[in-house]
């Protein structure tokens, strides 16, 4: 048996694994936001998997994997023709599925911390620049052979900068130009912390994501003969744990409750910070690694409020710092080359400087996204829609109507097919009026 | 190593994801249906898992794919022995598992086109007629090697027509028959619609269906050397996200509001229309045949509508039309045999003579059942049922009791021991007094 | 090809399903409660996943798998060095990642039954203890080739006892020690039966529980050259299926109402009682098990409320009582070894031996930790913390924040930077206060 039909199904199922952690992001970031914009949130990850999807196919994964400029830029593949060559143990059909499942999930990473206030046309454009070449850019840069930080020697085995450090500092720039949602921080300089509106949910999603990480992970070996691909999986998880036990014990002591909010995000900080270091280091560093990125996202989410920087879901602290900590961490514990284990210097100055380029270059693309959606269509919803919720305004329905059930009216809401006539909200406040 | 070895345990996982399909079908049927509903959707997912797989098992895989006679129907293999020969390069009881998971899904179709109207037991005689005979028998005819439209060359890998096509039209039959929920359509013929419960989790639904949907087709296979297999997994995924764009961006620009559950219904009418051509289709053409499926269904449902006809979920046109357009499809776009690759009609036109004559047998095998469950025990809850509610009717509980947090009593809502006595219904008109 | 690349795939990805049950346990687990303790039983889950993970990875796994002493404790292998030589045609690190998922799993089935009265600490000090030492001892008398019950020829393919009977009698100890939650029971001795929270999660809980336990019993083959594989898969489907039949049709008929959490329940109990024998027994022994088990558990569950203890979900029943029986059933239905199938009441013996000693030591281990904890945190939650809800007291949220909307105040809730000062609890006072 040939071992490209093992690793044909293998890289099916994980890239399934990834896509799938876009349900994920919907319910963990729905859970995390106001129950007025929870049906906003949920549409932006279908923005993600859909007009993202396909900009990449048309023309991100030419500009990540074409054939390569100056180790800047592909140039190449664009509507990614079947019969390319790429030199993987794979056709090339599983590779840009894989590929796309990456895309698609910075994307989300920028959903979460513009939450509750973008303008939704704004947010359709920012899902497209981001595919089309503010990620497959710098992707180019470290996963492409040529590219010029692949040159350098970077190692991101699964994207802790490339996917994580550049969406999480793309998703600071732009919760940084749309400002704080309304009343988050008060006139004296303290922050309110809006509560979340469905921890169920929330945690689901981070169960989603946590199990389409081992596919992401494990799954970027592309190959099943590769002899690290159980220690991948297994670093994986215990990265996991140990970011979450650490949030979670944090915030018990320190605030007298266990965070669910803060526990969520310990995982996935563990998470993120394993990801570029997955292949390279033993289960122990996994450990140390995942707890360092539990620590960091509690005092990180600290950081970016005192900075009064609005981010709803916290993305920031889990993708954009621990990305940035998990790329360095590879040259501090990789079992071959990292500063602790071997004293050299050497792959470490590599790490940070390409952690820190990707970082500054998600921030550049932020701003830059923010300006191009700004001129085009507006990048803040209306202090109106904010208020009434963006549920409402972009999407003509609430999220939970179960209520319902307390009324003694129809439930019929609104009339699909009239929408200039009787909408929801006008319906609600006639069920208002009914309950008086 | 043998190949076998990997075909068990792709299919094997393959079949897993398609089971776990349900679990998307129960989400986005419960939140897609109002909330007094939302229990006894979930229950008739309960009811398809279980009585409808037993059914399948004991009979339908027989009538499927046993000894052929006449081209119409399967005669042997009942109680699903193990020491059959089917001439798979896989395990007899893999096959069998994934069978299972399709006949299941088959039902879970026609179970959002019947909700909140139909008497439990009546959806308990439907599950089992479809499992024991309604499907496997059209089944028979294009996936048994001797049935008749296999014999004439008819093309459908996954089960456009098959699965969604039969379903989608057997679900159109019974709401015909079943007649529209109560206030649904006005007097002066114009329609309501009533708000989706809960988006989140219909949304969330749609995730895992399109997860499982990864397993459907590609697991279609059932051979994991299959050459097409990665192509399989792309197009399924580029369709879906054509379908769902168009969807997302039709109602956005139509209604003024981008449509949550359009959207969710692009994305499935997406998957299904690639589903009978995703292993014979390039990619171009994939997202070409997914885009018009996400029109499809945006014109379709209000096409239902007009015809009175009361769809709660959207089934007819997610399924029973682009089932049929999806089939039809392959006679166009068929690399080596469509329309408008070679000109040659000759595809095409078997292609639509088996699409309709599924869709024509989902329509007559819809009606005998609801003749059948009519005579045996009442086809439609009666008028009290459905106002209260399917879930306190048949089921003794509503589907989120979050409100006991905002009253003083205690929770102890029924005692289910003593079910003749005080129900839930009675003790939340006990608790309405307490509040008042 | 090598079978050990196919082994890794396929155990990393049967282990990434095993420990996505924990989002199926969450989410069953919040359904099945109050709302006013959802938080605090994922948080468990979180607990499970995090501490529990990393407490198996540095003890547990060494007791369990490590160099045997008498038959009864492994001694080495503490830390998981990834330097070992396990006998398997498997990397160390799959098997160490599989066998998390199981630890994990086990106390997660502790998790429901002392939900919602359980102090958060003592709930740590459980897990912790739980996976270091109570799971590990009986899992080596069983599945370390050297354990004693081992070496009297016990069969437990995939944890019928050793995960579910120990976990299950050891929640029953637990529960029992704890008490019945306030109001439960009255001064008559009926029972209250609390109104599950939220049923369309508890069923989204359950289909994910289904669908990772394709990996945890199809995964436990450990090799996917083992013959058995494939019907292992379909043994599993098919018990589910009539288990959960079966709880569903008896509920029907004998309280006119199809019960969903019993339809749950029956399920999960198909699925127990043939974790033990899925790769012993033939698909019609497997569909009688299941259908026994969802009989067991009907029966069970009054048993357990006539006893006066109070086990909220049902998990004594469901994983206790169906875990002995699946066990004992290996004797009876074996195809070469039952005492059905060959008159030979030899295996018969060995598993009811090897069934009630495990079981008991889960009694005793259960009543070990209740003790510890009591010593070290006190087990259970104050009155007043229980009224209020564990949600509020051990983590400072509820669960659902959803009628928010209804409110004209700003959702600011509460102060994550002044913790000692605003609660959530306060503001939400505050926010009735401005209904008024």
């Amino acid at each position: 048996m040939e071992l490209i039909y093992l690793n044909t199904v293998w890289i099916v199922i994980a890239a399934a694994m990834v896509l799938f952690m876009e349900g994920g992001f919907s319910l963990l970031e729905a859970g995390l936001v106001r129950t007025k914009n929870a049906v906003n949130i949920t549409m932006k990850v279908f923005v993600d998997l859909t007009i993202g999807a396909l900009a990449f196919w048309l023309i991100g994964f030419g500009i990540m994997f074409g054939e390569d400029a100056f180790g800047f830029i592909g140039t190449s593949l664009f509507g990614t023709p079947s019969n390319i060559e790429l030199g993987l143990a794979l056709p090339n059909e599983a590779f840009i599925l894989f590929q796309t499942g990456f895309a698609v999930a910075c994307i989300s990473i920028i959903s979460g911390a513009v939450a509750e206030r973008m303008n939704f046309k704004a947010y359709i454009i920012t899902a497209a620049l981001i595919t089309l070449i503010v990620y497959p850019l710098s992707g180019h840069w470290v996963w492409s052979e040529n590219g010029w930080l692949a040159q350098l020697g970077m190692l991101d085995f699964a994207g802790s900068s490339v996917i994580h450090g550049m969406g999480g500092f793309a998703a600071l720039a732009m919760a940084w130009v749309l400002g704080p949602r309304r009343g988050r921080f008060n006139s004296d300089g303290s922050a309110n912390v809006f509560a979340p509106s469905n921890i169920p949910l929330a945690s689901a999603g981070t169960f989603i994501l946590w199990f389409g990480w081992f596919g992401f992970n494990a799954g970027s070996t592309l190959d099943a003969s590769d002899g690290s691909l159980a220690l991948i999986a297994l670093n994986t998880m215990m990265a996991a744990a140990s970011g979450g036990s650490v949030a979670l014990l944090l915030t018990m002591f320190k605030y007298q409750k266990a965070d669910p909010s803060m526990t969520i995000n310990g995982v996935l900080s563990g998470l993120v910070a394993i990801t570029a270091g997955c292949a390279f280091v033993d289960t122990w560093s996994a450990i140390l690694i995942g707890a360092i990125g539990g620590g960091i996202v509690v005092y990180g989410t600290l950081l970016i409020d005192g900075l009064k920087i609005d981010d709803p879901v916290g993305a920031v602290s889990v993708h954009g710092l621990n990305g940035v900590f998990g790329t360095i961490a590879v040259g501090l514990f990789h079992t071959n080359a990292g500063l602790f284990t071997t004293g050299s210097f050497s792959l470490l100055g590599v790490q940070v400087l390409g952690a820190l380029t990707i970082a500054g270059w998600g921030l550049v693309g932020g701003l830059a996204i923010a300006k191009v959606a700004q001129m085009l269509v507006g990048l803040r919803a209306s202090a109106r829609e904010e208020e009434e919720g963006l549920d409402m305004a972009y999407h003509g329905i609430p999220a939970y109507n179960e209520l319902e059930r307390f009324a003694d009216i129809p439930s019929s809401l609104y009339d699909f097919q009239e929408t200039t006539g009787i909408t929801v909200a006008q319906s609600n406040q006639k069920k208002e009026v009914v309950n008086q």
